[in-house]
């Protein structure tokens, strides 16, 4: 790698920004296989999914053959005010590991949703306005997407309405006031406000909820409200397309500076930023034009990837969505309470499933102290103090240039630094006190899981 | 002013991140006046500083007369970490006002620390290495300047011991949590581990710390301690001088795509982000370059500029440090604990008191709810969550843009935005509940505080 002129920060120029989406399915020889209409087993077709989802974003769900897809230019207006993100050579990381690799991030938290969670976000909410809609629902684990899609919807005067799980919404009011601010609507669940919602406390008194209930409680709330329309932070292959960006905006940077990634680690929970940030170099490989080496990142305690089946699931714990054909533990596993990382999905992206079953990318787990280790050494080299879930990537971008000290390889790193870590210190205290745990799931574990998988046969 | 190519945010070239600091003193007719010895009352020569402060750092607090200070080149290379930070063009927020007003704002919150204070944080941590100290002291409140200094001892591997204000050490943990992250040690205060904070343990048993106790214990450590110093991150003249690095940029920015601007507005605490930010244009207008209206951002309820009296005051509550001239409530004078929006010191900037005394600037002064409902307005526009602290400049900029409305000026308003309120949400939360109140002290309050002013005649 020539490594003359590259500055620090590598910011392209606000007209830089990609003016279309890559969409990888066009280029997969084998192509994610269809979302099932749980009911029938038969792939489901857009007039199916309407009550659900915006008639654009179920175009864009359903399309693997075209390319490239314009972004609006009010999306690309929006995308400017945190956007082009930099890629930044961690020069003061190298030094501290004495390693002769090159290390690059490409650093998506420089906004107040705080992750890239953003690029997704606007997008959904620009399509919904465009339809006409009043306004959207979705739920939130610990807030990131929740906080996107509330900053999404003020841009456009969009309604939003977030189901935030009770535990998260009581213990991390932190994110919820940011949502209220920007005018979300954020309510606890299960609520009392939606039939799933009071079905799901009448059985179960004082529960604090789950990701799953969340989810049942807005598409419940989107399908029964006039003029509103379910959105969605991960996992769909929409999600996937609009997240193209990080990796488009990798590429052109790499491009201009003569950068020449050997490898690209990305953290996987449902997929959303590996896929961004993958998608377009994915693309190179697919087409035979450059070989990278993909590595897919997550956690020891919820190992989908390195673990799971691929096998036909429900998205969601509550059975309400679609099913996909993913890596997954079933939609029954939940990862150990004491997994603070994030990235505590039970399945994973279509199209990233079929990439790794096709042998296209590795993927490995990680345990969370040492992930906190390396957020640690990250912070206090490169400055930033990173979010768990993107640590994971930190993670075996370090593990990896420790190798290359070994060898003396000149190996050039890119990873994706997703977000920071600002609303996760409940976290960092527990690593800080010497009080983190880990947890793996033992065989025992993950065949509980497994049992929740459906009895697809196609 | 010509709008031709104006990005939305502008980015200078890492090359063009300045490398002299500006000291306006050396343009000011009228000095501002030396910092005296509280029991002789005659100004403190650099000896008497030494046990307390960094030998380079005195020789910077007492030099009025050079007018650019090389920054070494190791702060240069921290300082492409963060910086050029962006200068931003405002256009969502003028849509949303109608205003034909152009509004710019240079937007130093992204970063760890969330603030300026990194700014000046490196450069005393930077000087405290050089001379071969094992580590500094210094105060914090709500976290920001620790933070700060956390980060900037992490990179030059200095030990950083943070005295922070008990109740907050308590109720704000996030950044303790930070810093505690970037290897500090953080104590609250008062504690049992200084002379000062058991005698102060002892005379109020329970008491829940103040930014004036908390000032002592880390000067008692400094001064007692082998190879320590104690640092500070407002006020100070030196700080001023590594806080124009702010101002240097947005200048530069400004002359790079001929932006003329008008009124220039900062909020104002201690000084240092006003002081940075107005400092190089304000040598402009000593020198008689050019002219410009600046405004300095106080809060109602505390008003050192506004109704506050310039005098010889104490730096501090404890009355351990040195006297200042400079506009002050007295050094008793404690805001109301209903004042969310920090900028709470008693006094202000020496430099900045006497550029206001000599009729070079304006001070006004806001209430907090009027100062969330322009962040609020700012958030969701912009898309940045502002600081509390921050939003005061916001406040008076969007005054500004109105008014401009009202006349049809096309005035250009730049203001300085200084960090991302994040670790602020209570406050907001407040806003959002309708909960938060306003307080103005009365003149018997004032009356209180004034009465604690030292008698110095000279």
């Amino acid at each position: 790698m020539s490594q003359t002129n590259i500055p620090y920060k590598i910011y392209l120029d606000e007209n830089e920004i990609p003016s279309t989406w890559y969409n990888v399915r066009a280029d997969m020889k084998n192509k994610p296989a269809p979302l099932l209409n749980p009911g029938t087993l038969k792939p489901l077709k857009a007039d199916e999914l309407k009550p659900v989802f915006c008639d654009e974003l179920i175009a864009q769900e359903l399309d693997d053959t075209t390319r490239d897809i314009p972004i609006p230019q009010e999306i690309q207006d929006f995308y400017k005010m945190y956007r082009p993100s930099p890629l930044t050579h961690a020069t003061f990381l190298e030094k501290a590991l004495d390693t002769p690799a090159h290390i690059f991030y490409k650093f998506e938290g420089n906004n107040t949703s705080g992750s890239h969670k953003l690029n997704s976000a606007i997008a959904q909410a620009y399509y919904a306005k465009k339809q006409g809609l009043k306004g959207v629902t979705t739920e939130t684990g610990a807030g990131q997407w929740g906080t996107a899609l509330s900053m999404a919807c003020a841009f456009f005067g969009l309604d939003c309405k977030v189901f935030m799980v009770k535990v998260s919404y009581e213990q991390k009011p932190f994110r919820r006031e940011v949502m209220r601010t920007y005018g979300a609507s954020v309510t606890p669940s299960p609520s009392e406000t939606t039939e799933i919602g009071k079905k799901i406390l009448a059985a179960h008194p004082g529960t604090t909820g789950s990701l799953g209930c969340a989810i049942s409680e807005a598409v419940e709330v989107a399908t029964h409200s006039e003029g509103y329309r379910y959105v969605l932070g991960s996992v769909l292959n929409q999600v996937l397309l609009h997240q193209s960006v990080i990796g488009l905006e990798t590429q052109a940077a790499c491009r201009k500076y003569g950068i020449k990634p050997d490898i690209i680690i990305g953290c996987a929970g449902g997929g959303s930023n590996l896929g961004g940030l993958i998608s377009p170099f994915m693309g190179e490989k697919l087409r035979g034009e450059a070989d990278y080496h993909f590595i897919a990142v997550e956690p020891a305690s919820c190992p989908s990837f390195t673990r799971g089946r691929f096998a036909y699931d429900f998205c969601d714990t509550g059975m309400v969505c679609p099913m996909a054909k993913m890596y997954t533990l079933g939609h029954d596993f939940i990862p150990s309470a004491n997994h603070a990382g994030g990235l505590r999905y039970h399945g994973m992206s279509p199209i990233l499933s079929q990439l790794y079953h096709d042998g296209l990318m590795e993927a490995r787990s990680v345990e969370q102290t040492s992930v906190f280790k390396a957020a640690e050494q990250f912070a206090r080299t490169e400055g930033i103090l990173p979010a768990p879930e993107s640590s994971h990537a930190i993670r075996v971008a370090i593990d990896e240039a420790l190798k290359c000290r070994e060898t003396g390889e000149e190996k050039t790193i890119v990873f994706g630094l997703t977000g920071t870590g600002y609303f996760d210190m409940t976290a960092y205290q527990s690593y800080n006190d010497g009080t983190m745990t880990d947890t793996i799931p033992t065989d025992e574990d993950l065949a509980k899981g497994f049992a929740s998988l459906p009895d697809v046969k196609l």
